[in-house]
C-alpha cells in the first residue's frame, strides 16, 4: 500500500450539507467536509466518522461497493486529517443521525502528519493540561471544549441582549495606558514609542468618565494582570464584563448583576440543552435575590468559626471554606468591605466617618466573581482618597479635570466571564475556559 | 446671592422618567436628572434645558410661580452640572415634547466648575481636535458624537447579528504573544513578567488555528500598531472585525464581506434615523456585488493616467486618486495582489508560478477598509514562504506544529471599525470614530 491519497486544494468543491443536517431520507448525493475523528477498519469494511462543526457523520467503504482504488484511497485517512467525500446517503440505523455515506470521490485537504497526544472523545482528558495547551488548536477539537465554549458563546450573547434591554451603550476603551489605575501593582509596561505605558488592569477610569456622556455602559474585552501566583483560577488576561450607571448606587446596580446572573443561566439552559447533556451538568440553582451578607458580620461568623481574621483583613478562598453554611456554596453578595481595602474612587458611606464603603464582592462559593461599588463623583473627595491611599494625584490630572464639569452619582461592577464560567459549568481550571490561556509560565501558544 | 446651591448625594432619589418619555399629558409630579445643558435667564423667568441620555426636557422656573427660595436656587444651576429635578409637567408648545417642568425641587449633584472650552449643541465644532480629546467625556457630550456613537452601537450589533446567522462563533484571543505575525515592524514591545513580548497586530494566526476546531469564528477586539505616522486616517490602538472560515477561499469570504457591509447599512439607515436626520447625512449606496478590479489591471489604469508606478508596488490613497472613475468613489475590491506584497500566510495562485495570490483589499474610494486572502493551510507552504520572506520558522514553532494535524483550507479578512465608520459616516478624522484615540503623540486621556 503506497501513498495513494493526495492533497488536494479546495478548488470549486464545496460542501452541500453539514453532518446534522443529514437524514437517511435524503438519498442524493451530497458533498460533506470536516475532520477524521475517528477510522475503524475491519478489512473489507472501513468506517470513518466525519466531524464538522455541527455533527457527525459516517462514511462506510466496502469492498466491491465502492471502486477498488477508492477503497485502497480510504484505506489511508488518518484520524485529524481535513477531507471531503462525495457520496450517496443510505439509512443506517447504528450511526449517527441514522444514515452513513457511500463514498464515490474522497479528496484529503490536509493529511494529518502524526497522531494526536490525546483522544477527542469523552469528557475527562488522560493527559496533563501543559500537554494540551502546547497543542491547543487540536485540543479544542475535544467534545468537552466544544461545548464549553459553545455556551461561553451563549453567556456573552445573554450578557449583551440584557445590558441592551437595560439600555446600555457597548463602549471600548484603550488598553494602553499612560497611569496605573488603582496604584502600581501587578501592571505590564509597554514601551510606547519613546515612553512608557501599561497595559489596562480595567477599564474602569474610562467608563466612569463615560457616564458623563452615556449615562449607561459597558464593555467586554480584555484585561491584563502581571498575576504572580500560579493557581487554577489566575490569568495573565482575562476577559472582564464591566458596566457603569449614571443616577445609581451599589444597590441599584446589585440588582442588575444579580438579574444579568438569572438571565445567563436560563439562556445557557434554553439554548445548551445538548451541550449540558453532554456535559452531564446542571448549572447553579440561582433565586432573588441573591444573599446578602456584610463584611463585618462574615468577620464575625469566620472569628467564631476558628479563623484568625481581623476587621479589615481580605477574605480569600480558603478562609471562606472553613464556614460549613449551604447557603455560602451558590451566588451570594459579600457587602459593605473596609474603605481601607478599596480603591480610592468607592464611595465611602456617610455612617460611622466612613469606615466602610458602598461597595459588593459577588461570590460563589469561595470564589470571587464581580466586585462593585458605588463611585466618588466629585473631585474634592477624589483627591483626598487618592491622598489617603499614597497615590499622586497629579498622575490623575488627565482623569481629574473632567471632574469640573458635572460628573452624575454612578455605580458599576466589573465581571470576570472566566470565573463566571468555572462557577457555571465546573471547570476546575481557569485555562479551560480561555481559548489561549496567558500566566506567569505561559506566552504561547 | 451666595452659594445657595449645595452639592447632594443620590441618596434614596431616582429618576421616575426619561426627557424623551415626557408628554404634556403626564401633569404628575415627577422626578428627572441628568446635566444642564444650557440656562436662559430672562431675570424673572428661567429656562433650563436639561439633557439625558433620551433627549431634552425644558425646566421653567417663573418668580412668584415657585417658590423664592427655590427660584434663587435654580438661578445658580451651571451648564454641564449633573442634577436632579422633582416637579409638575404641563404642556408648552415651544418647548421639546411640548412639555415643561415646573420645579418644586432641585438637587445638585455636582455643579460644573468651570465653563466647557465648547459648545456642546450643533454639528462641528469650533475648537480645534486636541483641545477636545484633552477633555474627551466632556466633549462626548456634544449632540455630533452622540449620534457617532449610537451609530457605531449599531454597526456592531448588525456585524454580530449578520455573522450568527452565518453561523460564526464569537472567539478572543489573547493579545499579549511571543512571535510577531508579519514580521518586527510597527510592533509594541511588553516586559512579560521576565521576558519580552508584543501587542498583537492581530489575531490572525490564532483565527487561523481556530478554524480547525470551530470551522468560522470571528472576533471583535482591540488591535495595536506602533503607526509612526501622523494621518487622519491612522491609530495606534484600533478595533478589528476579523473572520476566519474553513472550507473556503477568498471569494467566498469576499461575499460575506460585501453582504455584510449591505446589512450594515440596511441596519443603520432602519434604527438610526434620527441620528442620520441630524447629522444631514445620506449612507453611501451599496449594490451587490460589488465591482472587483484585479491589481494589474489597476496598475495599467493607473500607467495610463500618467501615474510613475510599477506593477508590485503598493497603491496608496494619494495614487488611487488620480483615477477619475466614479464607480471607485463607493466600496469596491482591488483582487490577486502581487504574492511578494502580502503576508506569509497568504496562497499564491496556481497560474503564472504563484506570481499573484488568492487575495483582496476592500476599498472605500482610496481609503483601505479591509484585507482578506485564502490562506495556505499546509505546513511545507507556510515554512517556505516563510522563508522566502526573510522569516525564521523557528519562531512560528507554536503554531506551525498544529499544521500536523489537518488544518482545513480556509479563508478571512479583518475589517478596520474606525475605517468603515469613516466611510458610513464622512467623519474627516478617524479619532472621532474612537472614544480614547491612541496615536504617536497622544496616550491620554
Amino acid at each position: 500500500m503506497g501513498d495513494l491519497l493526495e492533497e488536494h486544494d479546495l478548488g470549486q468543491w464545496r460542501r452541500t450539507h453539514y453532518s446534522s443536517e443529514i437524514s437517511p431520507s435524503i438519498g442524493d448525493e451530497i458533498v460533506v467536509m470536516g475532520w477524521v475523528a475517528s477510522v475503524r477498519d475491519h478489512g473489507n469494511i472501513l468506517f470513518i466518522i466525519l466531524k464538522d462543526m455541527h455533527g457527525e457523520i459516517q462514511i462506510t467503504a466496502k469492498k466491491g461497493e465502492c471502486d477498488d482504488s477508492l477503497f485502497e484511497l480510504a484505506k489511508e485517512v488518518k484520524e485529524h486529517s481535513s477531507i471531503g467525500i462525495r457520496g450517496k446517503v443510505r439509512p443506517q440505523e447504528k450511526a449517527p443521525n441514522g444514515a452513513e455515506i457511500v463514498p464515490a470521490e474522497i479528496r484529503a485537504f490536509s493529511i494529518a502528519k502524526k497522531a494526536a497526544p490525546f483522544m477527542t472523545q469523552g469528557k475527562t482528558s488522560t493527559v496533563g493540561i501543559d500537554t494540551r495547551l502546547d497543542l491547543r488548536a487540536v485540543d479544542l477539537r475535544r467534545n468537552y471544549l466544544g461545548s464549553v465554549f459553545r455556551i461561553r458563546q451563549t453567556v456573552l450573547n445573554s450578557v449583551r441582549e440584557f445590558l441592551d434591554r437595560q439600555e446600555f451603550i457597548e463602549v471600548n476603551t484603550p488598553k494602553m495606558i499612560a497611569t496605573a489605575t488603582e496604584g502600581g501593582a501587578a501592571l505590564f509596561p509597554i514601551f510606547y514609542y519613546d515612553r512608557e505605558a501599561f497595559l489596562a488592569q480595567s477599564p474602569q477610569l474610562y467608563k466612569e468618565q463615560l457616564t458623563m456622556a452615556f449615562e449607561n455602559v459597558f464593555e467586554i474585552g480584555p484585561i491584563f494582570r502581571a498575576e504572580p501566583s500560579r493557581t487554577n483560577r489566575h490569568l495573565s488576561e482575562a476577559i472582564s464584563i464591566d458596566i457603569e450607571r449614571a443616577f445609581a448606587d451599589y444597590g441599584d446596580v446589585m440588582s442588575i448583576l444579580e438579574r444579568m446572573i438569572v438571565s445567563i443561566v436560563e439562556t445557557v439552559k434554553e439554548r445548551n440543552a445538548d451541550d449540558l447533556k453532554f456535559l452531564e451538568l446542571e448549572l447553579p440553582a440561582v433565586e432573588l435575590p441573591f444573599p446578602k451578607y456584610s463584611y463585618s458580620d462574615l468577620i464575625d461568623k469566620l472569628q467564631e468559626a476558628g479563623e484568625h481574621i481581623q476587621w479589615g483583613d481580605d477574605v480569600t478562598p480558603q478562609v471562606m471554606k472553613s464556614l460549613q453554611d449551604d447557603r455560602l456554596g451558590g451566588f451570594y453578595f459579600i457587602i459593605d468591605w473596609p474603605t481601607s481595602t478599596k480603591p480610592f474612587y468607592v464611595k465611602p458611606g456617610s455612617a460611622d466617618g466612613g469606615r466602610v464603603c458602598e461597595s459588593f464582592d459577588l461570590m460563589f462559593g469561595p470564589l470571587e466573581m464581580s466586585s462593585g461599588s458605588t463611585r466618588i463623583n466629585r473631585k474634592d473627595q477624589l483627591v483626598e482618597r487618592m491622598s489617603k491611599q499614597g497615590l499622586k494625584p497629579d498622575a490623575f490630572d488627565y482623569h481629574l479635570r473632567v471632574f469640573d464639569y458635572g460628573v452624575p452619582p454612578h455605580a458599576g461592577f466589573g465581571l470576570g466571564l472566566e470565573r463566571l464560567m468555572m462557577a457555571l459549568i465546573k471547570v476546575e481550571n481557569i485555562r479551560d475556559t480561555t481559548l489561549y490561556p496567558r500566566d506567569i509560565d505561559r506566552l504561547a501558544p
